[in-house]
């Protein structure tokens, strides 16, 4: 595909390029060891402030550390109160993480309002662009703080979640030179938002499969996470007949094996085991018990809730047949949110005028949008990852990718409808 | 049944009750807490010993304590050198066990020693009753050591192996009073050993399932343990399709039901997935890699390589179909030790004369006798055990049981041929 929209300051190759660069030199901004590792109000998150803000001086946008922890850049009809289309993404990272997840949403937008500026396109409405201080949830046992900030979410117990050395965010904010009491007046009136955009890698192997740069995101998953519990009976493992066992750890073998064959064949549903415990856990012990986890994903509740009921059926069955016990305890569930149709449709027509393909698919991870949906319409572009790497040192997106990305938020600005 | 030998110092019910009270007063001595801990060289090993030596002296033994941590009776034709029987099991207990595993087999021959001499029966041969120190291996990382020094098989640097707190073998022996300088001295000789019985709990629920109150071993079991590693490929688990998936957890969970499948209809082969562990275990990530353990059981060499085989063909099929990489190592192998066949049959006569069903089976567990056959022919008489529990608290015989078990051995004593 060759590139149809010309621009004048950037010659073709040189945004994926600065692109990358940027993402490089934001990544030094990290705790030591492996990968990207960037909490929320810690040390490595305030080093990086000067460098987003920056980037943001270079769009066009005045920086300034709000209430929550976010980095928002404001362009002068933003500043004056005109309505206003918000973009942005996280700035935090997980645990040795990548260069990409979070902060390509937000060095990219900023780039392409640079670009713009460059080329001496004004836009007719207000624009902003977040930095949130907080998305994965690493360091507090909360997430998207950030977002929620903004959508006037955040209740006054979420401020006393406490970090492992029990610090708490209200104490980790004060400390970082932001006024907690001030996060009720963060929030923007919905009123005055005309959507919210977010480009993030896509963190899952379809669009390298598809062998395309970007896609557009139908909606972001509901989860729904299950404990089960599975008790056996505790013998020693030489002396007890094997047709006289209730090992708990076969009947658990056979139910994460039956889940993920119901969950092979349905579309937009997916689901994982990804935590089992086995007690007593000896070499020479019959298991006694069992503990897993059961996560269901789907946009949909519906397409959730029959994959619940498949898998709660089939590990009953399982059960009785084998004379164990089973408790099945829900542990957390969240709806999914839908992508405004409007939004879809704007990236669509970008990405084509861009020369690139636009195919939709869902997020089957959490993003921000699940609180921006609050405020105002979100969408999102995923840029291709990498062997569907993510959360990883290797976490990887390609120049090319991030020049096309980048010219279709271009593209994408330019077309929103005047408000 | 009822039993049609009749002995007149004890009543019937009376040896049984005072088995059962015998096991009640030894179970005293323990470490605080639920059930029997009495290790290797401890308090309450020390305490136990008048005990035990008591019961010797009734049953017209001279105990002694030997090099390495053994009580021994022996009778007077046994200390002037003839050709001896003998008995025994183990004093020490797991942490939290029961009053019977290992005690039993000391107090019953020493019982029914007592009631042939008040019967008046002189034996003639010699008999020896042992309570090894050590059969568990609960305190130091090496086990029978006990019944291997009067095999002649303790090695030098067995005694150098150290519990938790770094002392040695060797040193706990010397604290204990014990001179392990002395053990290669405390081998028995081999011309002169007739044979060595040990009387134990099942610790398994086939004599319950069968309704009978003793069974005679036919063999004591191999044992090999494998560590199965099973690499796939980790992932966010919401954003990688079911499809494009490698994971470890399910394909471990196939290959630990397809262990137990294969393992259903072999006689004589008992195996158990024991250990398992999911690595990263956490809810939302797509297991990367699983460990599990492999035990296999048979007496007969030949079955467990047939089953290892079985087992490891299932495995690398399922690893094969699912793209996972599989490592299987052998971490333990122990061949199985047949007991004799003279001593069966003998058994065997003493329980019909007892008005008792003789049916054999074979041990899935290991005990003494994997020591001493390297000394002497073996023979070991199970007791029916409540609920096929052991290593617990709750383990339980019945004074029926033990009656019937003392009169078989009382009978057994006095059938064995004239040396």
């Amino acid at each position: 595909m060759t590139n149809t929209v010309a621009y004048t300051a950037f010659n073709q190759g040189e945004l994926g390029k600065a692109l990358i660069d940027r993402l490089d030199e934001a990544a030094q901004y990290s705790e030591p060891g492996p990968g990207v590792t960037r909490l929320f109000c810690s040390q490595a998150h305030r080093q990086v402030l000067p460098l987003i803000s920056r980037w943001m001086e270079h769009a066009g946008l005045t920086p300034q550390l709000d209430a929550a922890g976010n980095l928002v850049g404001r362009c002068p009809k933003a500043q004056a109160g005109e309505k206003t289309f918000i973009m942005g993404s996280h700035q935090d990272s997980v645990i040795e993480g990548g260069k990409y997840d979070g902060m390509l949403g937000v060095a990219l937008p900023l780039l392409a309002l640079e670009a713009l500026k460059r080329d001496g396109v004004t836009l007719p409405f207000g624009i902003e662009v977040v930095a949130f201080g907080d998305e994965e949830g690493v360091r507090f046992p909360t997430t998207l703080v950030g977002s929620k900030a903004l959508a006037g979410s955040v209740t006054p117990d979420q401020l006393e979640a406490q970090d492992a050395e029990g610090i708490s965010l209200r104490e980790a904010l004060i400390a970082f030179g932001c006024t907690p009491e001030d996060i009720p007046a963060t929030a923007r009136e919905p009123a005055n938002a005309l959507g919210f955009l977010e480009v993030h890698i896509e963190q899952g192997p379809i669009l390298e499969q598809r062998d395309h740069a970007v896609g557009i995101v139908t909606a972001l998953t509901g989860i729904e996470r299950h404990k089960v519990t599975l008790s056996g009976k505790a013998g020693h493992a030489g002396t007890t007949p094997m047709n006289m066992r209730h090992d708990a750890l076969v009947g658990a073998a056979e139910m994460v094996h039956a889940i993920d064959s119901a969950l092979q064949n349905t579309d937009e549903l997916v689901g994982v085991v990804g935590r089992l415990d086995v007690h007593p856990n000896a070499v020479n012990v019959i298991p006694a018990l069992v503990t897993f986890t059961v996560e269901l994903r789907s946009p949909e509740s519906a397409t959730r809730q029959s994959g619940r009921e498949a898998v709660t059926a089939a590990l009953e069955t399982v059960a009785k047949r084998r004379g164990l016990t089973i408790n099945i305890e829900n542990t957390y569930s969240a709806d999914g949110v839908a992508c405004a149709d409007w939004m879809m449709t704007a990236l669509e027509q970008a990405c084509t005028q861009v020369g690139q393909p636009a195919e939709r698919m869902f997020s089957g991870a959490g993003h921000d949008g699940l609180a921006m949906q609050a405020l105002t319409d979100i969408g999102m572009l995923f840029v291709r990852c990498k062997d569907g790497l993510s959360h990883h040192p290797d976490e990887a997106i390609t120049a090319e990718d991030g020049e096309i990305a980048t010219r279709v938020i271009m593209t994408f600005l330019q077309q929103l409808p005047r408000p």
